[in-house]
């Protein structure tokens, strides 16, 4: 692994106009799509197109995600609102969204519902995160040069109540500076990152560190065999 | 998972012609192959072309459904009998898809044969069924909004008296209001949706919580460990 | 599961040129190849060309499976010898090929080398094989019309004496006839059928069921729980 | 597994141009990327130009390995330096295979993060590798003709200090010839060949063989029932 180590937790997202950044979105969201990570229309993605005003592009809700173009996209305002020229509507966690750009200076957002995440949040939501550490994918999240850097992945608790889960993110990230994740317990985990390329690589490094925890589990009873009678 | 809340189990069947509903089977059941849930021939799938008189189209027996085309599906009628322009024979469990055409107004019924279907049907058909609940995926299946909604599956002991099974089939349709899948134990899953969209999203989430199931069997004796030992 | 039933293990290998022949083991490794059976230039597959006299079209030995073309394959003789006109070395192990194609009448062998398949044969050599029964996926196999109808699945030991084990292999097929494929221990699964289709059906049929019997050591020590507890 | 035996660990590296190189590196790299075993630019790849003087390709730094061009490889020479015309900063990791293509006679080097890689290097570290005997796979290792023959795949402790790694691979490549792959403790594999073919080869085969390991973890505990109570 080898992310540039960079002393924020994202990097300012490069200028690109917004149709590159439509097609950029397609492309990533199939590949995540493909290894399986947003089953029966589940997950949501964004980009930011403009800062100042927030225009961001959303995808639109209950839509499967597995053959998305790019005029697909909502946009959204500050508020998670659609501009009146929007075909769709904009995915009902739009909020939380809002609130990773606001606060944790997001320039794209990816939500998925892969099955380690949806167990392992559930399994260790009473301890209020996993703690990872050890393992040289670390690198791959932003601000990390060591696999001995411990990072904290926080767990929320599960909710419908969505403006109350956007309160509890936006506190969430200002209390843990230099978050790119997080997991809702039973339902899947959030990354973001300062472009799309950024949020995709802490996408797969999560879930890639998710995996071995989950593998974890099964070796855990499996004995370290002297050198001489190993395997 | 933003599935539309709808109030019954399944949407009428949007109006499509029968060429683009060929087309757009075979491009459900080609994702369906791809992820190993019908391996081997198995697994059979339907479309209503129409309800009055009923044309169902379904899957010929016996086939690979890793390459089918749209020309290969068999016209049915209510009583499962093929009509005499069709070229192949129907699938031998036809009679299950009119089953569920007419008591839960499916407009499309996909059987699958994954390996947690087939073992989890097996290991919980003692108990009559498996109760999901506490997952945001339950919200793909139609008429959830919340993860807190428990949904029942209900297990069927396996038989090759297929009449047998299509009559059992309707008492539980008529008994269990609501649903959009079951399991036949040792064998597969059964789910079905008001069209294409809507029973290829039904599988995938149940496909997807039966995963859950299986791998916590893997996570349970996981110990939770206290926050300043995780992981 | 809906192969036709048919009263021997193996149905008459349809006719079909060389070159179709020649492409449809193209396109039938292919698929293989994607499963992850045959890695690292493991495995070998055959297709009967003509039966008399025997000109059987073989995998060349040592070649990645995963982009193999239709002038690829080598031509052997009943005694496993290349034809002047061949290209490359038959694969070592032709002569259990022949072996196959000779004493229980196969018109194509796969033979891969899977995980399960690997490890399910060095786990239960000791007991002879594996005794698979009520799972309806038994009814890809060919002559199979229930569920309920046993199928025993021979573990042989591995050997680096092919010779040895061709003779092997004879005796088990003369003594077991129905036979559709066999594991060598900690090496791979053969499995044949009369043509291409039916041996790749064979093939994904025994894999699915080895991968139900290794998920289910997983699955053992979970309780079932009593109906009101599920899961 | 048919790899034709040969003397020594690695065959010499055929001539071929170096756009072919390229080209072949792209594909062996996206069927690696495939596979999951460089999640979030994890990995790095290389493959000698020419030899005297060392002119070798390498991946650079800090990109997705899922969708390299020919023009993206970085030309270093036997200091790990970057020619001047190369556009980008080759992987930091190139220390290493330098040190591969020098002691060891690699023609081809991949380092990949798989997770049986990443946690079986942990899980066994302390035992300072694993040996691995009684797999047919063990003949794609080159030099191997027996699945008797015990195959030992060392493991190192992770560090950032990539020169120290890179000297202690260097005496490790010494004490033990032969060798065509080493774990790194948390980290992930890495795997040489004569060529990009052969590298590929025991790549595939290493990672089969830990994937073997992994899942015998779940089976351990399997009784071998006796025959007939299989299974």
């Amino acid at each position: 692994v080898e992310a540039d180590p960079v002393p924020d937790a994202v990097r300012p997202t490069a200028s690109a106009s917004e149709s590159e950044l439509r097609a950029a979105l397609v492309r990533s969201i199939a590949r995540v799509h493909a290894r399986g990570w947003c089953e029966a229309t589940a997950g949501n993605f964004s980009a930011v197109a403009t800062r100042d005003p927030l225009r961001l592009l959303v995808t639109p809700s209950g839509v499967d995600k597995g053959g998305l173009a790019p005029g697909d996209f909502v946009t959204v305002d500050a508020r998670g609102e659609a501009s009146s020229r929007s075909a769709g509507r904009p995915s009902a966690e739009v909020g939380l969204h809002v609130a990773l750009v606001e606060e944790a200076g997001a320039g794209a957002v990816f939500h998925t519902h892969s099955p380690w995440a949806t167990l392992l949040g559930e399994r260790f939501l009473a301890a209020g995160g996993i703690r990872l550490g050890g393992y040289e994918m670390l690198k791959a999240l932003a601000g990390r040069t060591s696999h001995d850097q411990e990072h904290h992945l926080p767990i929320l608790a599960n909710t419908q109540d969505l403006p109350a889960l956007a309160a509890r993110v936006r506190g969430l990230v200002r209390a843990e500076p230099g978050l790119c994740g997080f997991l809702v317990a039973g339902h899947g985990l959030y990354a973001w990152g300062g472009g799309i390329d950024e949020a995709a690589r802490h996408l797969e490094a999560l879930e890639f560190l998710l995996g071995l925890v989950g593998r974890r589990a099964r070796l855990d009873p499996f004995p370290v065999p002297a050198p001489q009678e190993i395997p």
